[in-house]
């Protein structure tokens, strides 16, 4: 393949750019994972991970991209034909119904537009109607990597709390950690699932369980067959810096690495910075004269924005020429939106400068590809990233 | 921590030491999972990875470390309740049939004294006598790596066939691949289970079954529940060179690397490096006057010697020795085998020098943990490697 | 130090940024430079070096940085009290002349108002005057890395030609090689200096001198005293493929990487993308109603552009100013430019969007320095990039 | 080229393995070397490379192999014609001789075997002799690399002040700096010149001259031409943690990492670490029934060792056996040991598992390549290495 010159721009929502420090973390032989140096290594990224959820309870790791902790959240808590309540915002969130549905969960889906976030009081109004407690957990996506629309978790964790339903309260924020603002704690959250890829900043191959009391109590009781997935093995292991079979352990490098970073920064910075990174890229899209996807004010993603084109144009043959003329990776639209929508990552180790770099090629995209637009996009983020301190 | 001059050495029969190509390989930002130029790098390891079974049938690439591949290699053939023929060679077969046991499965265990393979014979009588059918698979495992023996797969095709019964015939191989003599598709298994960190070369993270037609026409009735580990959308989507779900993609670079070199050095003399090495390893232990576990000369494993410590004296406290004075890992006695034996890896990116240091490392251990035993072993590896042809 | 999120911008004439593909290359252990597998390395590289320099003539390979290829240069052709023709076309002309005098020569400085390259038409005319032939070399920088002129060397080789005199004619293009046109044989240049860090896209550390027959011969009878520079016992050994002392092995891995790069993308493409990206930086600039320091249309440098800052504007705080807010390098003014100027470097492996980042940071940094200028200029880069073929 | 399992086993005397913190510390991208993170940089390097030659005076950073250092040691001190004393203690001192005769200094070579150090009592006589104060300078190489004899250069000191002659003394320690015992201040050495690639466990490319008061004062009065190697600018720049031309900034990275490697294990404990290694091998050379080159037992080389054959033994046969069958570098006979000798190198980032995979490769070597010797050696270190404490 001939030479590219100049690195590439991904801009999807996950995998992000992964930092040289984490490459390089990466890069040194593998150890022995049953041996002293592992043990040391397994405790600091454990009780680290601990802190990008902002929860005391333990953090189950999987050698397995996030899907796999989607399997692992239901497989462990639930049982065949339990009831679980679910919400249409957009495609992973169907994804995820999907899977409860291949394993054997009765699962209903409260129904949205892929423009809003779960809605708390659709749910609390489901829940009281769910007198005799049939409903089991409610699985709710934070971050929907396919909209670029964030759920008000701590409202939906305040709606349940309203209905006095004992349910488990599962949250996917797979795209949102370490990017949006989440915590597994103080929002009551039972079954938190994540993934490395995205605001870790690490390749995919690593996946999450943040867990409640309250979990581990269902644990106990859930039949639905399991043995990779188990976290009772898991946590027995765990207490001593290990793992019961063999984990990723180059990618734990790069956690340990990644994690060390996010705190140099400052969890809060870090999320100061996805805000205003994704503010000015709405400025952006608006002054291009399109639209943000997202219809909610208060549930902008600070982690990518969707944008929707005008009627009769194809989102896919922009990211194409997008592709092909400045070496830039766009999210495509995924199931109904496909074609509609492109989606522009802003997450991960990023700076002011590569956001422009990534709007740049975006207004020029829509230029060559003939989308009708306005110009000026790249000129109003620049004003506001020139007006608000780094 | 302080440094330790020079690198340690990994003589673990997994993960083997990751060369710098590979880690090199690795080092390189993570690509869209979703682009065009990820579809080659698919293509190429699909296509690829084949080659490492000898299979002309597809094999499934799982983010998951070997424990996972297990997993799926039960869940996409088998149904809660099947019965399947498991063959108790040391801890690996064990911790297998427990998972077995674990997904529902009913698992006759043909007992076995950890210094023995798999014996065909007790197969092919356990499958006579099951005279209506109900086992519906032999699980065998391959390279046992916690006693280094290799079991015959190729006489227990033959007995298997000899009995014309129509079990599913699995195997795993996490150790042995593309370092044990290994033919998917000759020897007629119908699924083979493996993993990165061992012949491969890779780190831990993903893992692989290679099917056969068999397989997938069981795969259609099977009903454990599964959606990670379901083979069909991972073919599905394979077919283009992608993946269902986000792959562990710098491992697939890793994966690439690997197989080039593999396939430069030649996979035959790749295997027969791996025998030589063995023979070495077996001179220096017989010459110290202790036993090699493996009692049957046929099934000596290429990949690792498991040495048996004389009666009263520990061996973890002699690995202990040595990984404090030599900075070198060995494997532990696993399961009823703990504190008996320790294990030697001699698998992967190795070459006579390396040995040569192990053996030494091993030997000067014996010294200082004050293990009886008697001087020459490395002498006795070294008459060996000097007079055969490199 | 706190972790910055994202990539810094290396927007300097040099450093350019070194592509992850070299990083690596460079990044195995050092082999033996006496062995044969380095005979190969050597024999690649200086092979390789050659197409670059555009010449069959050897070239020499110093573990230095270009400073020491300049001294080589003259250490190798001239005696103590050698007479030597120089332009002052900017700061880089001035050290190297500084270096000529501290040497023991004695050179003749044409002077320049550091915005024009070296004057052909006064070059002749001192060589015309020079009847009996004292003069021994005339000395040309190509690409003023201080100013952002490159001196028409095709054009001063025809003035001297039109002379008959027989002075030596040597070039630095330490910033020009593989980045500006540059043909050492059709050109007619005797000794051509250059060095890693900018075109090559090498980390600095080694450096170049070309030769030609005529160099050679005036290297018989030149007596400045030298060992490390000498030509004799480099052409000696370069000849079986090694170097008479120990070479920067580690840069050899990075050099034979880099022309592998260039290869593929292509050296013509190569010289073509930094027209372009120069044009566009240009237009950034006019569009932003700041000046271009290089007064002639026929000498913009194609690898860096210098801007002057309206009289009583400070260019070291404006570049302060990016530098803390925008994590991007720009060059300072050098000499008598100090806090005159500032310098985009749009050299090596950069790409659009990179640029386009680059210009963004520039134009919001003029907006928080106070810098009077337009807005607009990224606008006018873009509409020239989407305008022209990638 | 077809891939060799297994690491290369580099035993030569420089440059040693590069252990991976240090490859790993320089594969990153290269910063500019005129900003403020570059002299956090420069300072940091600049103190603790003092720290490693024992001095409080200043040291210079040249981006330059060691030869490069050689030279700039005497152009800084030294004037046309100048005489200056040199000791005839092999290949290197024999470099170094021809080198300052190609400067056009006088120089008078006190003759050696090539098997002891430099006579501390025949440089006594010569200064003594030396009434009228001509000889400049005592030139003396520490470690010599083609022997494996290491000079008393404390006693040197001794020897030169009992004359009250005013010579500076030079020491060329490039292949004893972090391996063998060395205090440029506590033995009054004017001029230390070393390099990167040896005890400092870097690739080659920097090296380095420590001075004195007395150096610097001698500077200001010697007329050599020098413009790179000059130390007054060097110093001015330094002070402010920057450098006059472009340094080789992705090994400073590297030299930072090599130094924190260093104290981190303990600069003594190094030290004994190599005596203990070189004892080891000098006990396998003898157990084989070969000789040491080094005929003074206060003068053993902790860096490497030099074995003499037996009459009619070919070396460069035996090292290429040894590298073809064993895939090891061992140093060649150079000069007038041509052919008559080995090198092993037992320097830098080793540990005694490394050590007996290399004597092992020897003693196999010798087999294979029909060298009459007696077996054992490998035996004698390891009885050694396992009787002192690591």
């Amino acid at each position: 393949m001939s030479y590219k010159s100049g690195r590439h721009f991904l801009q999807i929502p996950g995998p992000s750019p992964v930092p040289d420090r984490i490459l390089r973390a990466m890069d040194y032989p593998t150890i022995d994972h049953r041996g002293p140096e592992f043990a040391e290594l397994g405790k600091e990224v454990l009780a680290g991970i601990k802190r990008m959820f902002k929860t005391e309870s333990p953090v189950v790791i999987y050698p397995a991209s996030g899907t796999g902790a989607w399997e692992a959240a239901l497989v462990n808590t639930l049982s065949a034909g339990d009831k679980v309540l679910m919400c249409e915002t957009g495609q992973f969130a169907t994804l995820w119904h999907e899977l409860a549905t291949k394993l054997g969960l009765e699962v209903e889906f409260i129904p949205g537009d892929w423009r809003h976030g779960a809605d708390p009081e659709a749910i609390a109004a489901r829940l009281q109607a769910d007198t005799d407690r049939q409903i089991k957990a409610v699985c709710v996506v934070h971050n929907e990597t396919s909209t670029g629309v964030t759920s008000r978790i701590a409202e939906v964790r305040q709606a349940i709390d309203g209905t006095r339903h004992p349910a488990l309260f599962m949250v996917d924020t797979i795209s949102g950690l370490a990017s949006a603002d989440y915590r597994h704690d103080e929002w009551g959250v039972d079954v938190t699932v994540s993934g490395s890829q995205k605001g870790l900043m690490l390749p995919p191959g690593i996946s999450f369980n943040a867990l409640s009391d309250k979990a581990l109590k269902a644990a106990e009781q859930a039949t639905l067959p399991k043995s990779y997935w188990d976290w009772q093995p898991m946590l027995a292991s765990n207490a001593t810096g290990y793992f019961p079979y063999t984990p990723a352990t180059n990618l734990l490098y790069g956690l340990k690495e990644a994690i060390g970073m996010l705190e140099e920064e400052g969890l809060e910075q870090v999320l100061a910075r996805h805000q205003r990174h994704a503010e000015a890229t709405r400025r952006a899209v608006r002054a291009w004269g399109l639209e943000v996807l997202c219809l909610n004010e208060q549930e902008h993603s600070p982690v990518l924005t969707t944008v929707l084109l005008p009627e009769g144009q194809d989102a896919d043959q922009l990211r194409k020429v997008i592709l092909d003329r400045f070496d830039m990776s766009l999210g495509a639209g995924l199931g109904k939106l496909k074609g509609r929508v492109f989606r522009i990552g802003h997450l991960g180790d990023i700076n002011d400068l590569t956001l422009l770099g990534t709007l740049s090629g975006v207004e020029m995209g829509l230029a060559c590809a003939g989308v009708p637009h306005q110009s000026g996009g790249v000129q109003a983020a620049m004003a506001y990233l020139s007006d608000t301190g780094a």
